[in-house]
Order: C-alpha cells, then structure tokens, then sequence
C-alpha cells in the first residue's frame, strides 16, 4: 500500500508520518512519500520514505505526485489562518484552489485508468468552518458558516470532496479537527496560539498570558488523537459515510479555568501561578466566535475516540515533549 | 441606477426584466443590461435595455460586464441541475467556477475603483444545497449537504458570495428558491417538471402524469413570488444580513394530495381526473430527497413574503398565462 501526505512538514504532517513509518512500513505499508513546500524532516527511518518538494497550486506537480497512484493520501497541507486572511489570493490559491487541483488530479487518473485507480483522500478540515450564534452543543446537523477566509476555504474543500467521493472519482472524508493542544515549540502568530502557551510555558518554568477571560469554552484534542484520527479515518470503511463526508470530531469541552485546574493538579499551583492575565480584545472578539461544545455523534458512532479529559491533553504534552 | 441581469433568457430571468423595464424604468433605474448565452426577448420595451450575450465561464466577457459598473448585479445563470450531473466538467465550468469569475472581476473592479465600485450581487440558491434526513421543518440553522452536482455548485457559489461580501468587495446575498410552479410552456427534463405539469396540463384540457406516491410534500413559490423575492432583495439593507448570506426563502409546503385538492376546488374534477397515476421509482427517489417544509425566520423577518397558499400559487398561474 502507498501513502502520500502532503502538508508532511507540519506538526501534524510530521507525527503522521512517524507513527506510519514506525509502525506500519514494510508491513501493510511499503510506500511513503512525504510533501511539502519544505523537505519534512523525520530523525532515523531515512530509507523508510521518499520526499517531495512544490506547491499544491501547481497542477504539474499534482499530476506528479497522482502518477504514483498512492491509494491513501492525506491533504494536510494549508496556508494557516491568519496568513490566509490577510493574503487572500494567495489563500484561496492554496487552500482552495490547490485542494481542487489535486482532486481534479485524481479524477483525471480515475478517468484514463478506467476506474481502476481510486484513492481514499483524507482531508484535514476546520472547526473554522463554524461560526456563532452557538446552539449548547453543536450537533452533525448544525450548519457551518465561516467566517474567516480559512474557514470558507476548508469548506469549499469538503464540498469538493463530497462531490468527488459522491460521483465515485475517489473516497473521501473531511475531518473538522478539534484545535490542538498542547503544541510543542515556540507561540506563532494564531488566534490560538495562547491556549498552548498557557500549558506549555508554565510546564517549562516560563510565563505565559492569557489574553481572554477564564469562563471562554473551547473544543480541544491532542497531537496524539489527531494523528489517531487520521489514522483511523485510514482503516474506516467509507461506506459507512454515505454522501456525507465531512465529520465533527470527538474532543475535550473546556473552559480556560478548568484548563488552569487541570494544569494545577498535574503541576501544582506553583506552575499555574505562571499563566498572567493580559486581556487582547482584539483575541477576545476572535476566540468569542469559536465554537465550544459539540456533540460529535457520527464520528462516535464511526470509531473516532476523544482524549479522556484535559488532564490527559496535557499528560500526553508531559510525556511527549518533556519526559523524552 | 444601473442593472445587470446575468441568465435574463430564463422563464425566471425574462419576468424579472419585465417586471423592472415596466414598473421602474427610467425612474430610478436608467441602465438595464440584459446577459445570457442566447439573447433574451422582452415585447416591446426595445428601447429600454441593451443586450450582451457570451459565457460567464469566460473572463473576458466578465470584464466587459464589470466595467459598465452595475449597481446591481443579478446572477440568475445556471446549467440546470440534469445537466450539470451528467456533464461534470461543464457545471462546474458554468455554475461555480463561472460565478467565482463573476465575483473575481467584481473584485478587482473594486480594488482598481479604490473601493468605490462595490455592487449588490443577488445569487439564484437552491433548495439543492439540501439532502435528508430533514427534521420536521428546516430551520435556518440545518446544515446543507448537497448530494447532486448542481446544488454543490450552488453552495460553493453561496461561499464565495459570503466571503467576498464578509471582506467588503461586493455586497452579496445568495436566495435559496422554493421550486417555483407553475411554470409556464412544456415539460423539460428537470426531476421538479412534473410538480408544474400536474397542474398546468390539467388546467389546459391535458393529461398530466404524476410519478410520485400523493403523500409526498415539497416546498413552492410561484413565478410571481420569485420575482417579488429578487426585487425585494435590491432594496434590502444587507447590512441586516450580517456575515450569513445566506437566505432559505418563505414558501408554501404542500403534499401532492393538497395539490391535487386546491385544484379541484378552483377547477374541479373533471380537471383534477386528468392527473394519472404512473410511479416512476427513479423520479420518487429524487424527489424523496428533496425538503418538504423550512421555517425560513430569518427570510420573513427580512421582509420576504410567501404566497399564500397552493391555491394563490395556481390562481398566479391562471391569471398570468390563461387569463391573459
């Protein structure tokens, strides 16, 4: 079996290319071919996966990467929120369009082998795709409406896919991932880039701001469960999907205060002293709009399965990035 | 106040120009543009507007469109629905990619105008956008989920609509239609003809065959409704609309029995005994997936009015194309 990921240089991309190759190569899996706009990077297993470097809005490179017929590929790859917002050719360029191409390019070799080439296609989607008034919990039914270039792109994409997978050109299914925490590495520049911060820093004896009020709720899932997410989604007999392909994952509903709760049972109150409040109503007014509590009923259904609390979110942090 | 009618050769597009050249020409509005693939014949009115023809697939012929800078675009044109599912590439050619063109050359009229160029857009939707299971009534929160290519291009287009109007380009609104009955001339090979031939042949001496079980319930508006819907449209404060565009318009749900009943009562049963019985499993299919009834909220307390009931809707028909 062959495996494309592209988007393979993110933090996602990357864990997902780890856990195949250390699990899965040479078994099941014989093939793996990582791409991204930069070569990813995957310490050890060199001679486990192939890399390739371009752009997704380049349809030569599509018809590239297609040509080798993997019969799974994961599209992770996406110009991030706010650069899509500011950028907003360069977004739609990428994160739309370039998620169209590379369908039309599947559909094309669908087409010239008669049929007999059709891959499963593994989209990472968005919460973005949502925006409020916010029923308690959002149920399967409850219509997306971005409200951030991002999220109109991510939506386009799972229209496409449906399309796509209806008319039998390929199997695929849109995942709305749950934001993810806690990220490694450094804050960038994203909207949620605190709700990792407030975890990480304290853990590593830095100060960290938060930057809204403690009562904010969001919908959360760690690096692991959205690497066991798209790993699942790889073993899901479509079938089950029907014609509606894009799913509300499972995740951890929580407020900020709980997270501060959390983070004091695991690290004591020493740690948690380090998160300061700096109110940014200008990320107030953002995360406000962001959705908090859903009941991710299909996706249950499906197999998919949640981090058990956000004393676990964090644990997984713990044990993947400090006690290494 | 300058018009652009794009799709003005449709049963729906002609009505609106009709409607504008006889009621409000040369009063505030003094530019009427009339676009389609074939040249769209208004009787007598020569005088009162021009006539462009082409294929909004082509971005030349948008450009011509834009720099008349319409105040108000209408964007009625669609490869209709069983023709958009047998030939893939054309509906997306002419239905979504066509409509982005549009708004692309909007755009940069907008940004070569330094933002003083910014039309309304009023989008034909669909009821398309839509698959089941339905709740008992649609409300305007029930998530799309197209399952025909036509209503994914409708969507998409919707999208887009939302995203060019949320980053200030064009002020935009997408219309989700009723089926509009009864439409006037001879069956074509849309799913939705018969709900127009059961009434329309009977009312004309004709038999008509009804392929769908009696208990099945659809949402309606008729021709004259559909044109107070658009018009009422150009004189809406988008700004009531904030970031949701979109719009499920009022309508008359109705059962086929209803149907059957209210033309009874206006025409009685030697009219009514011209509908005959021939299921057709193909076509129940269909129309099986279609909504049966919405509370369209949003669109009501925006002004929108539905007729009044099945029928008002016949009685239109009667005055409109028999009476006359």
């Amino acid at each position: 079996m062959k495996i494309l990921i592209i988007g393979a240089a993110g933090m996602i991309g990357m864990r997902l290319a780890r856990s195949i190759i250390k699990n899965d190569f040479n078994g099941e899996i014989h093939d793996i071919t990582l791409f991204d706009v930069i070569p990813p990077k995957i310490e050890n297993h060199k001679n486990s996966y192939k890399i390739k470097t371009g752009d997704i809005s380049d349809p030569n490179i599509i018809s590239e990467l297609i040509n080798q017929k993997p019969d799974i590929i994961y599209h992770l790859a996406a110009i991030v929120s706010g650069d899509a917002e500011e950028n907003f050719e360069k977004g739609w360029d990428i994160n739309a369009k370039g998620t169209w191409h590379l369908l039309e390019g599947i559909r094309k070799k669908f087409l010239t082998s008669n049929g007999s080439y059709k891959p499963k296609f593994i989209y990472a989607s968005s919460l973005a795709v949502f925006s409020g008034p916010y029923p308690s919990a959002i149920n399967d039914d409850f219509s997306p409406n971005p409200e951030t270039s991002y999220g109109a792109q991510k939506l386009v994409g799972e229209i496409l896919i449906n399309e796509y997978s209806r008319k039998g050109f390929l199997d695929g299914v849109a995942l709305r991932l749950p934001t993810i925490v806690v990220r490694p590495g450094k804050p960038n520049k994203a909207a949620s880039s605190f709700y990792s911060s407030i975890i990480r820093e304290p853990l590593n004896g830095i100060e960290a701001i938060l930057p809204v009020p403690e009562n904010l709720c969001h919908w959360f899932a760690s690096p692991l469960s959205a690497i066991r997410f798209l790993r699942h989604a790889a073993k899901l007999d479509f079938k089950k999907l029907g014609n509606r392909r894009s799913l509300n994952l499972p995740g951890v509903s929580c407020s900020i205060s709980d997270q501060i709760l959390a983070l004091e049972e695991i690290a004591g109150t020493k740690t948690s002293k380090l998160i300061k409040k700096i109110p940014d109503k200008k990320i107030e007014d953002i995360v406000n709009n962001w959705p908090q509590n859903f009941m991710a009923d299909r996706a249950i259904e499906l197999g998919f399965v949640a981090d058990k609390d956000f004393k676990d979110i964090i644990q997984i942090y713990i044990n993947e990035e400090i006690n290494t």
